[in-house]
């Protein structure tokens, strides 16, 4: 077998420096196109390949792979986002592998021990649902690693106090209507709450890029109080997640400070366009609810399929922007999260620290806005 | 520095066969839940790390990786894809690394140097919109790959023939209007079509996943005939793609075999949904059209945007089901593909080669199906 071509044989054939054959077959997309053609040709001809496998074993080399930990790539919120940290990460000459852990705790660790095993430089992770230090004190001290849109727990939680808890649970002036789908005890709430209290207080583990999810909430249930909403429905995921602890928070939070005596609301889960659909489709007409806050894109489009299957509707906000939003009449406002931004700066953190900064772990809290559409009024 | 644990190590923390450990880190989900979750214990206390990079430079030995070569990641027609091509390697105990082309050739060949550079045992690559043989030639040699959505050509295009070309045009029964955005020259058309031609004939270079794009087209077309349609705009991205031409290819031959004299039609190129909603928004009105097909998702949803801006609709019907089609009224019929099935099916084909498979490469065909929901009534 002949000796494969080496990096200098393409330099040779392409009349180039061997370093800029070498940036190019790092990745690094800031090379004068015709000699970047050059090379490409020249690597293409010889059948010249870098093996970055190998290099990766070496001390001091780099694979220039991240990997990134999200719930579901078929939900358009995580491909966007996945998609922006690829757009970020290209562009500086890394590759990422992404992976989907279906909120499934044990596939999530299995998920974080694979990538370390193929050594990735980073990851980008979605913390579990049920958050554990595991993964993290596992990861962080072998590589930088980011927190996306949720934050890494920093502790372990702490037993939940009850007399805390219903302390909490005073400062709420509301009755709290019998959820129709309820998902989860009350002790279950209260421990969350005080787990993110505590979450609050302490740095964060890791680099930390989060949406101000209590704020959109509260700015959309603040809007649909202010055109006359007395009974709104709360429909999202489980608040299990971290984004819907906060965001009925926030809608706490609004119904509290903005909402007349004898105002009322209810909660809702729903994992799926479909159940969301349903639990409005059976709620509807009922004078239960008055309007809906859909906590996430899912709940959204569940929300608009049942109104458009009724052929009634309710006002509407929905958190995150989705593309049917703007197709349907009304069109649906939404608490928009600037998605491409989020990736951008979890790529960043990463690749910051890539490049040898050692400031300690800090959240990113990026603000989110209220898009008003028509779908809000009566 | 103390020694690293060992599988064996881990083994005996966890009380289990050595094999059972091998089996759970390679990524194997068919373990009992119980000796799974005492191995993933036992993996966190002693620290222990799987090293696959290392693994894979070994002759013999796999990093259980698969390449992912996609068009955009940000497309949930794609984004769709690349989940059920992850969730069939991932039950299979393989990793997927996705990259984005965004249909730029050069940005393709870089993706598959990277790729195969980070020794990935398998590809599933969308070929670039100008169709190579190089990515082929390079990667199929050195493991398996699979053509995803188009097919790989299977040999360099011959010269257009001219005189051939003008023969096909003659099949076509049809006045060409002239297209209200053309982005292309005839020629290139008749050059186009000649490949396609010649690609039928050779066997394909690769395993090669496709859809029925012709004929879910001509189904969609003789629908809208049907209904009485007489002056059809096909809208869709660029004649470049494969799955344009195909697409094309089925709206001509419907046209041909079904629309009655006097009949004409339309061709209007549009990447985005934005820019498919204003080529809609300029022909309502203008008499010039009397029905849509959308030959792309992107397409459908523009012309839906169109149709909600203006306050008018045409029958429509698209190519691709999406999520906002159920959601507006009259819904939006489709031609849908099984996206599932055909990323389930790219999987399958990598991992039956990796297990030692040997057949000549083949191509499947997967059916499309038309739903009708009521847009494509007048």
């Amino acid at each position: 077998m002949p000796k494969p071509p080496t990096m200098k044989d393409v330099a040779a054939a392409a009349g180039v420096a061997l370093k800029t054959v070498s940036r190019h077959v790092n990745g690094a997309t800031n090379i004068d196109p015709a000699l970047a053609a050059r090379i490409a040709a020249a690597i293409t001809e010889l059948g010249y390949r870098h093996n970055l496998a190998a290099a990766s074993i070496r001390p001091g080399r780099s694979a220039k792979v991240i990997g990134l930990v999200i719930s579901d790539l078929a939900n358009p919120y995580w491909s966007l986002l996945a998609r922006s940290v690829e757009r970020t990460l290209s562009a500086n000459g890394y590759l990422l592998m992404t992976v989907s852990s279906e909120e499934d705790a044990d596939r999530h660790r299995l998920l974080i021990d694979r990538l370390l095993a193929q050594r990735v430089d980073g990851l980008i992770v979605s913390p579990p649902r049920r958050d554990t230090t595991a993964w993290a004190a596992a990861a962080a001290p072998l590589l930088p690693v980011v927190a996306i849109d949720r934050p890494a727990l920093s502790a372990p939680p702490p037993p939940a106090p009850v007399q805390d808890a219903r302390a909490t649970r005073e400062d709420q002036p509301l009755s709290l209507a019998e959820p129709p789908a309820p998902s989860r005890t009350d002790d279950d709430l209260h421990t969350d709450a005080d787990v993110d209290a505590m979450r609050r207080q302490h740095p964060p583990l890791v680099d930390t890029i989060l949406a101000d999810n209590a704020g959109g909430a509260q700015a959309a249930t603040r809007e649909l109080l202010r055109h006359g909403a007395r009974r709104i429905l709360f429909l999202g995921d489980s608040l299990e997640l971290y984004t819907m602890r906060e965001r009925h928070a926030g809608f706490l939070r609004a119904l509290a400070s903005a909402a007349p005596e004898g105002a009322d609301f209810s909660v809702a889960t729903a994992h799926t366009a479909a159940e969301a659909a349903d639990v409005v489709t059976a709620l509807l007409g009922t004078g239960r609810i008055d309007a809906v806050f859909a906590a996430n894109n899912r709940a959204s489009v569940g929300a608009v399929d049942a109104f458009t299957r009724v052929g009634a509707r309710l006002p509407l906000i929905g958190f995150d922007d989705f593309e049917a939003a703007t197709l349907v009449r009304p069109g649906v406002s939404v608490v928009a999260q600037d998605v491409a931004l989020m990736g951008e700066a979890a790529a960043q953190a990463v690749l910051a620290r890539l490049a040898g900064d050692t400031p300690p772990p800090a959240t990113t809290t990026l603000p989110t806005r209220l898009i008003l559409r028509g779908s809000e009024l009566p």
